[in-house]
């Protein structure tokens, strides 16, 4: 179970990081990403970091990494569920995620995305 | 990482089960999907197992019992992302995942649940 899955809700991904991401499972999780933004044409991608105990620089370069990757294709991303433990670890390390935008959990995470897309479409699942 | 997270959206909660479970880890998500369905009233439970490449009697049995559990708390459980090979494993080992109802993905999971709930709430995340 080496690839974490990519859910589609709506115009929405959903990424929920559970294992223990190795250089491989990021490489493999950007691609498969990529790719899903682009077939469901979706305008947000969140990334759930509930399961995610410790944070280290190669996990926040990731995170900033998908975001970039996710910008130029048009879908915003938002990282939830960050641990008040993980939130400190990243100041400490003087990583401050560049152009990742956060919420508390996935139901803010997603009223955020829906904020920004107004009236302008069904932007979230209903 | 050994605790798989439960994500709150609207009145559903989402599973994503990415992590080979043993005995413990069953024993957790069970207690902490009960806690989550009370404290957050949900409605629904939709269990992902896209990443689950193998399928045997122990998860088949888990997906059971956590939809009994969901019942007794008035909440439906429906698993989605089965893959095709986990399908054919499932019936070559008899288990029918007896009360569990199937989606093929998180998004019909969603309107599966959308369309019992009908117009009685706004019963599904928007």
């Amino acid at each position: 179970m080496e690839r974490v899955p990519v859910l589609k809700l709506g115009d929405l991904l959903i990424v929920s990081i559970q294992i223990d991401l190795q250089d491989q499972s990021v490489l493999m999780l950007q691609e498969d990403l990529a790719d899903a933004i682009v077939d469901s044409r979706a305008r947000g991608v969140i990334i759930d970091i509930t399961a995610v105990e410790i944070v280290d620089s190669f996990i926040g370069r990731m995170l900033s990494t998908i975001a970039s990757i996710s910008r130029m294709l048009d879908a915003e991303t938002i990282v939830v569920g960050m641990r008040p433990a993980v939130a400190i670890t990243l100041v400490e390390l003087g990583l401050s995620l560049g152009g990742v935008r956060t919420a508390l959990n996935l139901e803010k995470g997603v009223a955020m995305l829906k904020d920004r897309d107004g009236a302008d479409s069904g932007a979230v699942p209903e």
